[in-house]
């Protein structure tokens, strides 16, 4: 049997939850998998206010309990944040220690491809399943999917707070404050929620996917984000008339005219299975040329969920082998910032005659042509839904702009793409 | 950079799908990876005739080219089928080899849990990830859930052929022969289907994850296996009416009165997401204490998943490291044989008076609760759809026989579990 000594940064939630876990079941994966783990010693800086939930284990405020510690062979880092979590793990690295992060800021930050290298040259690993989707194995998963062939696309539902805020204003039809607030109520969403509806914590995780799949670093600001904060029920309403649902998509796809990378609302066909995925839930939708379209679906965060990804990358690096060599050494071109798409644009109008036949002007005026048009019935604002042929995202931003410009449009538009799957 | 050779037993699909990708992609699996692969040797008893394929590796249709080879360090089976696989994989370990295998049948075996001890005995590690649901990494994911805490339940689409049939029976209204008959010409079935539609395969698949969910040898004939030989379009669209579909489920689920096995036709909920699992894909969906539910969907076969899934064993294996505790070496209390379902059953009846009388009476008499009942319109035999409560099994199993000896009932009946979400 194989004695393997962790040191933890950070007693949080995961921190806590994976102390719990060893406590519980140490006999258990030491008959599971080989490896007897002893969580030697905790930095936090509150460590005193934890003193239950460490049981016994050695803590202090100072990280040198765990940085200098001989015993320790695995730092596992569990801070969060750029600092100072960087520094710590450099430490760590430096001192002959391997790493496990779920620390997805840091990972997708510039730091993250310099941290990777400095593990390599050490000779050391460095895992970070915890850092996307939690409890479900992607970086597992998109590892192998990579060994041969290549990733052609990824579509991610990875934002647990926008798919249960998209999931009951779609289902109980409630209006987006009220979906905030019942995420917010059952710790879904933050007070202050921007981090998550701007798009902005699955643009992180898009940056890792996107790089493994990429072979590439790629800076969480080469990628377009938008978040969600412009769907209403309406939306969802019109979309399922039409045949579709709405979805936070993360976005890596290669395309003939170079990489696309996105983060944005997407109408989906709701026969598709990433129509299924709800609540919630994250999902990875990946097409590789060796595996075909896979789907992985399950809890993206939650203190359990996110130790039992971080205690799988713990006892693959306890195991030993080969140390695997850096991602995100390479940089890629920059990806193509203009693509086509089918769009849904929701119009909001003052309820008098002549507002189509200017709306439709602009439309004519930037060459974007019309496939459907519906007017929804009901007070001021009218809502006018559009939806165009394909057309270059950049033609329909400025056409929108000058459309929002029109006096009898009262509103901003609303404007998803359709992600044709 | 790591130099690691392999021999394959086998040059099947997936054999020289395995060789194909490591000629084609052997530098970016050594960038990847670390791991430099050669193949060194082939065994095939037609090896003569793949000449092309072989690509000039050493071939003989003596296995010894492989077994006695001292530069393989991995030997991978894709024979299939026990024997000769069984003793060439006995002689591959005791000359030090590791294995890797896709053979579910001999996995599944009483000779798995043997093997696997012999690799532990012998310090090797011995991969199967390609013995279930090909690229879907089903078998690592398990493992990943059960390190800590319990798998509670799997509920799989296993096999490919009967969820193919089932697609075009529910949404091209085709009878079951025709449907039979597309999925042969597809290459989706064998000329001999009986191994696919009778629930065989995925039994063999499901006494593997269940073996590694338990922790323990789960033998095949353990499992109760039921297939989808007498389900007809007429129950998927009467199924559809209802808001459910018909699956194929392999479940192992534990419950208070012990363990469920069970491979079945089982009518789903249309909206859960197992519900979006159509075509030849595959599907585990698993609910663990550490992770939650999950839900894995991919190809389940093919020649370049599967070698895919068996490139990433041999990658693993090629690492090093610690080896793995060998799975399978517990033998469970034999699973509880009877529960409760609801049930869906169709009578197929002449067009006369009192035949309904007649039936309910069936019912009653072994004490089952209808909780609805509904006849379709149309020629003879008379289609009469029953649902109950919750009833015991054997009870209803005894029901059907006795109902179906009735003078006024044509046709065996057709039963189907509702297995609730």
């Amino acid at each position: 049997m194989k004695e393997v000594s962790i040191g933890i940064l950070g007693a949080g939630n995961v921190g806590r939850g994976l102390i719990e876990l060893i406590a519980r079941d140490g006999e258990a994966i030491a008959a599971r998998t080989g490896i007897r783990l002893k969580v030697a010693a905790v930095f936090d800086r509150s460590y005193q206010k934890k003193s239950e939930a460490l049981a016994g284990v050695p803590a202090s405020d100072d990280p040198s309990i765990v940085l200098s510690n001989p015993d320790v062979s695995i730092v596992v880092e569990l801070l969060g944040g750029l600092s100072p979590a960087g520094d710590l793990i450099r430490s760590a690295l430096s001192a002959g220690k391997a790493v496990v992060t779920a620390n997805k800021a840091l990972v997708s930050s510039p730091a993250g491809p310099e941290l990777l290298k400095l593990a390599q040259d050490q000779n050391l690993n460095f895992g970070f399943e915890a850092a996307v989707a939690g409890a479900i194995p992607i970086i597992r998963t998109l590892r192998m999917h990579c060994v041969s062939g290549e990733v052609r696309s990824i579509r991610g539902i990875l934002n647990g707070t926008c798919n249960y805020m998209i999931t009951r204003m779609e289902e109980d039809g409630l209006d987006y404050d009220a979906a905030l607030r019942l995420a917010q109520e059952k710790g879904f969403a933050e007070a202050d929620p921007t981090f998550d509806v701007s798009g902005q914590d699955a643009a992180q995780k898009l940056a890792i996917l996107a790089g493994i799949a990429l072979d590439s670093y790629v800076p969480v600001d080469r990628l377009r984000v938008e978040g969600i904060e412009s769907i209403r029920p309406v939306d969802l309403k019109i979309a399922r008339r039409m045949g579709w649902v709405i979805r936070l998509l993360a976005i890596a796809r290669r395309t003939d005219a170079g990489e696309l990378l996105r983060v944005h609302p997407a109408m989906i066909q709701e026969d598709h299975i990433l129509a299924s995925v709800k609540e919630e839930r994250n999902a990875v939708f990946v097409d590789s040329t060796s595996a075909g379209p896979s789907l992985l679906v399950g809890k993206g965060a939650g203190s359990h969920p996110t130790a039992t990804a971080v205690l799988s990358d713990v006892i693959d690096l306890a195991r030993g082998g080969e140390v695997r060599p850096a991602l995100f050494q390479k940089t890629e071109p920059e990806a193509r910032a203009d693509f086509n798409y089918r769009f849904y644009v929701r119009v909001q109008t003052h309820d008098r005659p002549g507002v189509l036949a200017e709306i439709a002007t602009v439309f004519a005026d930037h060459d974007i042509s019309i496939a459907s048009f519906h007017q929804e019935e009901g007070p001021e604002p009218v809502q006018l839904v559009i939806v165009t042929h394909a057309a270059l995202e950049s033609a329909m931003f400025e056409a929108v702009a000058e459309m929002d410009r029109l006096r009898a449009v009262m509103l901003p538009s609303v404007v998803i793409r359709i992600e044709d799957l």
